[in-house]
C-alpha cells in the first residue's frame, strides 16, 4: 500500500523553515544596517565573507551589505559579479551554474521598492523572498461530464531539471524581471499550457497569495521564502479548450477530480508546493471543510506565513 | 472631509497585537507546565495571583494553571467558580458582569482536544482563543440588478452593548458550546437575518478561516485572539429571498456593491473585524487584485495569522 500523510505533513515539507531559526542561519541585512532581507545559512555565510561588499559577524549571525552600496546601479553591479564568480566555485557547480537562467529576480526593501536585482539561481544561496504565479484550471461541476469539479493537473516534463514526472498545477512560472504579474500569468498560459491570451484574459482571476519558508533538503538546508499569487481560470466544458504542452516544460495535462487530487496530494505525487496551490482552492471552494478536515485553520495560516522581510 | 485609511491600516488595528509581546502580557501556561494557552495583562495576571488554582511567576511572566487540575471536569468547576467571582470585581464589572452571557466558550489543548469550556465573558480576561463564524451574503454580479458583485451589509442595532450602529457582515456569531459550526451558520442566518435554513443549507459554503490577535483599546490593552470560520452565501437575484431583522441583534440589511463597501471600509464604518471578512472575500474573488492593492501578500498574511496556541 502506498503511503499517505495528512495534509498538515504535506504542508509542513513546504513551509518547513522554522518559525524560530537556528543558528544554522544568519541573517542577511540590507545597507542600511537594519533591515532583513534574506535567511543565509552557516556554510554559504563563510563563501559570503570573502567578499568585500559583504560584512560577515559570526557572533551576531549577520551578513550585511556595505553600507557604501547606497544606489541600486551600485548594488546590482557588484552582486551580478559576485553571482558571477560563484559559477566557478565548484560547491555551488549545480545551484548556480548548472541552474543559471538569465533571469533577474527582484528583492523589495522597503516593501514595493525595487531594491536589487539578481540572477535567479543566485538569488536561492541569498535566502530572499522569490516570487511567482501559479494557476489553478478546472471545469467546475455543472460544466463538468460526471457532475463533479475538475482540475486541469499537469505532469512536469521527465527532463526538468527540479521534480521531473512529478504533478504540478496547470500553470505556474517564476516573476522574472521586468514582467508584471498579470504579464507572467498570460505568458506562462501560453508558453507552458498552449492556452492563448483571448481565452485567458477575460477569463482568469488573482484569488490570493501564498507565502511560506521552504528549507531544502539535505546539507545545505537553504532557506526559501516564497510569494506565490494564485489565480484561478475556469473552462467553459471538458474539451473546446483544453491544455497542452508548447514549450516542453509540461508533458501532459489530466483532468482530475477533487478526491483523486487529494490522494495523489497524500501520497506525494506533487510538487510540494504546488500541492499548497490545490488545497487553497479546494478551501475557497469548500471541498475541503471545516468538518472534512481536523487542521484546517493550522493549515490556512501555515500557507499564508507572514515574511520577517519587505515584501513586493 | 472624512477621513480615509488604507485597508492594510484598518487591518492593523484589528490583527493589532505585536508579533512580539511587550512585558506588559504574561502567558497562560496549562496545568502541563508546558503549553501557553492565552496572553494575560500585567494587570490582570495580579487578580489571578490571588488565585489558588493559578500560579504566578512574575519574573518569568507566567501564570500557570495548577498542576493538579489534570481533568476537564476539576478544571471547569474551578474556572467557573472564578469566573462568578469576578462577577463581582468592580473593575470587572462592565467586561464580565454586564457581558455576562451565560454561554461557554471551549479552549482546545492539544489542538481538537477540548480543555476547558468557560463563560464567554470572563474567557475575555484570560486572553484565550474565541471562535467564530462570519457569513459573506451576496448577489453574484450576472445577476444583480445592474450586473455588478453585491454584498448584504448589516446595521448593527443601536442598542447592541459592541459597536452598536455600526456596519457588519450579513450575518456572524460566536461558536458557543456544544454547537457545531454548521449549526451555528444554520442557526445565525435565521436568528439574525431570517434566512431559513431551507434557503442556507444548500447554498452556503466554508471558504476558508481568519486568525488574527485583537489588543482592546485603552489602559486594559487585552489580548483577544481569535479565528473566525468564513462561509459565501450566494443569492439567487435582490429580492426573491432577502434577510431582515429576527432577534433584534442587526437593525437593517442594505446591498452595496464593492466600491460602496471598500469605501466604507476605508472610512471606518464597519465594525473593525468584519472589515476584514469583506477583504478576504472582495480578494478571494478578484476584486481586490495585487495590482490594485499595493499591501495584498501583507494584507493576506496579517489575516491568517499563526496562532501561538492549540486550535480548534
Amino acid at each position: 500500500m502506498v503511503q499517505q500523510e495528512s495534509l498538515l505533513e504535506v504542508i509542513g515539507k513546504v513551509d518547513k523553515f522554522p518559525y524560530v531559526p537556528d543558528s544554522n542561519y544568519y541573517s542577511l541585512i540590507a545597507h542600511d544596517e537594519i533591515t532583513q532581507i534574506g535567511y543565509i545559512t552557516k556554510s554559504i555565510a563563510h563563501h559570503f565573507a570573502e567578499e568585500l561588499a559583504l560584512k560577515v559577524d559570526h557572533e551576531a549571525r549577520t551578513v550585511t551589505i556595505d553600507p557604501g552600496l547606497d544606489t541600486l546601479e551600485k548594488r546590482e553591479s557588484v552582486f551580478a559579479d559576485m553571482a558571477n564568480r560563484f559559477r566557478k566555485i565548484p560547491e555551488f557547480d549545480i545551484a548556480v551554474n548548472k541552474g543559471w537562467r538569465n533571469e533577474l529576480y527582484t528583492i523589495y526593501n522597503p516593501s514595493q521598492v525595487p531594491y536589487l536585482k539578481v540572477e535567479r539561481a543566485f538569488s536561492i544561496l541569498m535566502g530572499v523572498i522569490t516570487y511567482g504565479i501559479h494557476l489553478n484550471g478546472y471545469v467546475p461541476a455543472e460544466k463538468s461530464n460526471n457532475g463533479k469539479l475538475k482540475l486541469w493537473v499537469q505532469r512536469r516534463s521527465a527532463t526538468k531539471q527540479t521534480y521531473p514526472g512529478m504533478l504540478d498545477n496547470t500553470v505556474a512560472g517564476g516573476l522574472g524581471y521586468p514582467h508584471g504579474l498579470w504579464e507572467t500569468v498570460v505568458k506562462e498560459c501560453y508558453e507552458e499550457g498552449g492556452l492563448p491570451p483571448a481565452f485567458v484574459e477575460p477569463r482568469a482571476k488573482p484569488t490570493g497569495v501564498l507565502l511560506y519558508i521552504y528549507q531544502q533538503q539535505g546539507e545545505g538546508s537553504i532557506a526559501q521564502p516564497e510569494v506565490e499569487y494564485i489565480y484561478d481560470l475556469p473552462f467553459d466544458d471538458e474539451t473546446s479548450v483544453v491544455p497542452k504542452p508548447v514549450d516542453g516544460e509540461a508533458e501532459s495535462f489530466v483532468l482530475m477530480d477533487v478526491q483523486e487530487i487529494l490522494l495523489k496530494i497524500m501520497q506525494g505525487e506533487f510538487k510540494p508546493n504546488c500541492s499548497l496551490v490545490v488545497v487553497d482552492f479546494l478551501i475557497r471552494n469548500g471541498h475541503i471543510t471545516p468538518e472534512s478536515e481536523p487542521n484546517y485553520a493550522e493549515i490556512v495560516s501555515r500557507t499564508h506565513r507572514r515574511m520577517p522581510f519587505p515584501t513586493r
